[in-house]
């Protein structure tokens, strides 16, 4: 590594909202200086940057989980980075921590908001994945919503995805039976074969409904919606008398600026005695040391199995972002700056 | 009254499965003979019958709250009525109970499924409803899933209906703001001034979106749905972070064979971390002690008020159960056997 203090630093920042899909027109690339440190303040070197499709709903005006990001300001999101320089007497040279800078390949941030990674633990890149919000979604969605029990059938929408895939694992360390929905075959194979998922669906199967129906033949308890659309829509018929529907993401209506029309849960909730919560996972942020610590020992114990799709180069990183929406990604996707 | 035993008892039977909209011809009247009482057994002379919006459910072979009525059987319900004859221990002759044994002018039953009424408290009628499975279905639905807290608005749809005008008077008691959703500019007027409701609106009104606006300005909090329907797609655009929405009922689909289509909920829900359950007050079985005792407390003491629409006639039942799906009653609707 070149420990040079570099001049200027890159950034992406929001050249303008999404009318409707987001495209590479929304984004700007900017090179700006880096400035001085103030007492307290360090510079970070990013190593690690996540790209997460939550950030779509903060591209848009509108009430998302999080304030939107202003027109011209930096894409936030979380970064491992490496002290270069420091003014504070909480962090020095050469230490990993994990930031919510966002999209910036340098950033001068006050210490304290910078979290100091042990590295003892897991690969520094699981920061951002299984051990860092990622894994907490799953942990606290799952858990503390779904409460999956023993025998118990969990279905995953978007399986494949950063949080799916932990959710499945965590679904089967409290002895559930774990169905996966997946967009491809080998994303499918992916989930059954190396994560020990129970059933894995591809969703763009023409008989994806019996295929769904085949695999929870006690039909559902639990729930755990990443995606939205028809896919919930199938799974919704399909739930018993005291489901339980954690709300994770909808990915599948992210892009659209309509109204997202289906048929209503509600009936379907009544009847059946269920539950359909929405949540974010900064509501546990009081809880999150409890989380780390079983998902550092499931880890540690294999049992929880993890990848990580990485792209190389800041310059690559808008285009990683839309691999998200496509479905090109396995597990978690991060850019390493380089 | 006549205390002669009579030989015949009437009895309504559902004749057939509505297609959809259900009809008077989905019933059928019946004379029958009244049986010798076994040991154990009582024979209860029916002197009020309640009609329910559920039981149209019950009319159908799906799903349901509980087990489809078989066709041919009587349409069951909770029943007020007294012992003319009893070969138990358990209950004298004069007794007034509460049964669910239906649409039945007379029944022999086992005492163990009759529930003795304390006559000391209020009207006997007032345990078909306010202090009945109505009351308890207000309150359990509303303190157990909506907990409304000091300051919050709660909006009630159906809130002229039996279980509606208890949810508002509760919701007030916590110190919460009632606002009410009903039919009429009457059923309107009466909710906040004989009930003292916060407001109450008439979703027939061409400006309904608007007046509900104006009513919530600090958003919903509660939304306690009896309802469903394009009432409820509208009550979703104003729910607040963290809202509760207890799912009572779904009077507005239960005519319809069709798929009920409107805007995903998933995606509000997602945004405002907020729940949305499904639930029966058989659910609550365990703990009804505890609601009939708040409830017996504050209708003595004149914090809950209730209205009862009374139906005089047997032969009136059919018609008085159509009552409930035209928004002809206001509060709990019975039905006077005399």
């Amino acid at each position: 590594m070149n420990s040079t203090r570099p001049e200027h630093k890159q950034r992406i920042v929001l050249a303008s909202r999404p009318e409707e899909t987001a495209t590479a027109e929304n984004f700007r690339m900017e090179e700006v200086d880096i400035p001085e440190l103030q007492d307290g303040q360090v510079l970070v070197q990013s190593l690690y940057i996540s790209v997460d499709p939550y950030m779509r709903g903060r591209m848009s005006a509108g009430k998302s989980y999080v304030a939107p990001y202003p027109v011209d300001g930096v894409i936030l999101g979380g970064v491992i980075g490496r002290v270069m320089e420091s003014a504070s007497p909480a962090l020095s040279s050469g230490d990993f921590v994990l930031g919510g800078y966002g999209w910036q390949t340098y950033e001068v941030v006050g210490a304290e908001r910078l979290h100091k990674i042990d590295t003892s633990i897991a690969p520094i890149t699981t920061h951002l994945g299984v051990l860092g919000l990622t894994g907490l979604t799953a942990f606290f969605g799952l858990l503390d919503i779904g409460k999956p029990k023993d025998g118990e059938t969990v279905v995953i929408s978007g399986a494949a995805g950063a949080v799916g895939t932990v959710v499945g694992q965590i679904a089967n360390i409290k002895g559930a039976r774990s169905v996966g929905i997946a967009g491809s075959t080998d994303k499918c194979e992916y989930l059954i074969k190396k994560l020990g998922f129970t059933a894995a669906i591809n969703y763009k199967d023409a008989d994806f409904e019996q295929q769904l129906k085949a695999a929870c033949p006690n039909g559902v308890d639990v729930y755990f919606d990443n995606v939205g659309g028809t896919v919930s829509d199938t799974v919704m018929t399909l739930i018993n008398q005291g489901a339980r529907i954690p709300i994770c993401g909808q990915i599948a209506t992210y892009n659209s600026a309509r109204s997202d029309i289906g048929p209503r849960v509600q009936r379907k909730l009544l009847v059946t005695s269920s539950l359909m919560q929405g949540f974010i996972i900064g509501n546990y942020a009081s809880r999150f040391a409890e989380g780390t610590e079983a998902l550092a020992k499931w880890v540690s114990a294999g049992k929880i199995k993890y990848q990580e799709t990485i792209v190389e180069g800041f310059e690559n990183t808008v285009p990683a972002f839309f691999q998200l929406f496509s479905g090109g990604n396995t597990g978690k996707l991060l850019v390493k700056v380089t």
